[in-house]
C-alpha cells in the first residue's frame, strides 16, 4: 500500500521531536488527521512563531520573547533586572530549561546564568564556546557571594562544574553544588546502582 | 520566572500529540528552539498540509492524498481498483493506521475496509456511525468469500467483531479473526496475565 505522501512527509517531520521515532511519529500523524484541524493549525502556527520570536537574554541566557528583550535597552531580561531578588547568588545551569525548572520548583530568587551546554574539548567546546567567559564577566560586574552549580552529573557536566568552581574560587566566591541522591518518593528498586551507591556514600548523620 | 509566551503557547499546542503531557511538551519545545529553524518550519508546513490535503477513500476508508482521490472518477483509492489483488478477501480494521500496518507487515493483497472506530452504543456510536452500513453495501457489491476481522480486543472491538461476524454469516461469507497470543520474541515476564491466560487456553496441538 502506497501511503499518502502528505502523511509520510508529516511522519518524517515529526521525528525531529526528541524521543519520537518513526513508530511514535506514525501514531501521532494518524491521530492528528483524526483530531480537530484547528488544533493542528494552531500547533503549526506556534512552531512557526518560535523560529522568529524567541531570543535569549544577553546577560543570563534565558529564553525570552523578542518583544520583551526589545523593551529593555541593554537586552537584559526581567529576571536580571528584577528588584526583589537576592543579588548575592547566581545559579549556573547547562540549559534554559534547567533554569526554568529550578525556578519553578524552588523559592530561589537569585540570578541565573545559562551556559551553552557543557564543556567537551573533543567536540571543540571549550570555555569560550559554552560561555564561561561571559560568566566570568558577569561575576566581575555583580557582587556575588555564592555560586550554585546545577550542571548535570555527566562527565561533561562534572568537568564544567569543576572548571567553573576553580574560576569562582579564584574570585573568592563560595561555590555549592545541588545535592545528588535518591529522588524523594523514589523506590530503590527502580534506581540505577550508581545513584544508590552515591547516595549511600554521601549519607548524612542525622 | 515568567516563561516566554511564545514558548508557553508552543508547549500547550504540543500536548495535542498522543502520549505527550506538559513535561514532554516542555522538553520538546526547548529542543525545537535549539534545533535548526528549517526543520521546525518544515514540521509546521507539513502539519498545515494534512489539514487540507488528506481525504479518505470513499469505498474502503483508507487515507489518501486529495490529488490521488481526484484522479479517480468514483473516489476509489488505488488499492480498491488495483488489478493484481485477491478480490475474494476483505480485511476489516478500526482505523486507517491498522490497515496500513497490516499491509506493511503481511503479504495480504485483498481489499481493506476501515471502520470509523468501534461500536460503543453508550457513546452514541451505533452500526451506522462506525460505517457497518457502508461495509454491508460493500460486501453486497463485491464477491467476497472471506472476511478477516482485525478489530482490537477491547470490549468495543470485540462487540464490533461480533456484530460484523453476524452480518457476514447471514451473507454466507466465511469470517476469520486475526490470532491473539504471545508476541513473537515476546518475554512472558513482561506480558499481562490476560494475554498469557488467553495464549494458554488457545494452545494448538503441534
Amino acid at each position: 500500500m502506497k501511503q499518502s505522501k502528505n502523511l509520510n512527509d508529516l511522519i518524517d517531520a515529526l521525528t525531529i521531536l526528541p524521543g519520537v521515532g518513526r513508530k511514535s511519529a506514525q501514531r501521532m500523524a494518524y491521530q492528528l488527521i483524526r483530531s480537530n484541524n484547528d488544533l493542528t493549525l494552531n500547533l503549526a502556527d506556534k512552531l512557526n512563531n518560535i523560529t522568529s520570536n524567541i531570543a535569549s537574554c544577553k546577560v543570563c541566557g534565558i529564553y525570552l520573547d523578542i518583544e520583551d528583550v526589545d523593551k529593555q535597552v541593554n537586552g537584559e531580561c526581567h529576571i536580571c533586572i528584577a528588584q526583589n531578588k537576592d543579588p548575592s547568588k547566581i545559579c549556573v545551569t547547562e540549559s534554559p530549561s534547567d533554569a526554568y525548572i529550578i525556578d519553578q520548583s524552588t523559592d530561589y530568587n537569585g540570578y541565573f546564568f545559562v551556559l551553552d551546554g557543557s564543556l567537551s574539548p573533543l567536540d571543540g567546546r571549550g570555555p569560550i564556546e559554552v560561555g564561561i567567559k561571559r560568566l566570568q564577566q558577569n561575576l566581575e560586574e555583580k557582587k556575588i557571594t555564592e555560586l550554585i552549580l546545577a550542571t548535570s552529573t555527566t562527565v561533561e557536566g562534572e568537568a564544567t562544574a569543576h572548571y567553573v568552581q576553580q574560576l569562582a574560587s579564584k574570585m573568592s566566591i563560595k561555590v555549592s553544588r545541588i545535592a545528588f541522591g535518591i529522588p524523594l518518593n523514589g523506590e530503590l528498586g527502580y534506581l540505577d546502582s550508581e545513584t544508590i551507591s552515591h547516595a549511600f556514600n554521601e549519607r548524612k548523620i542525622i
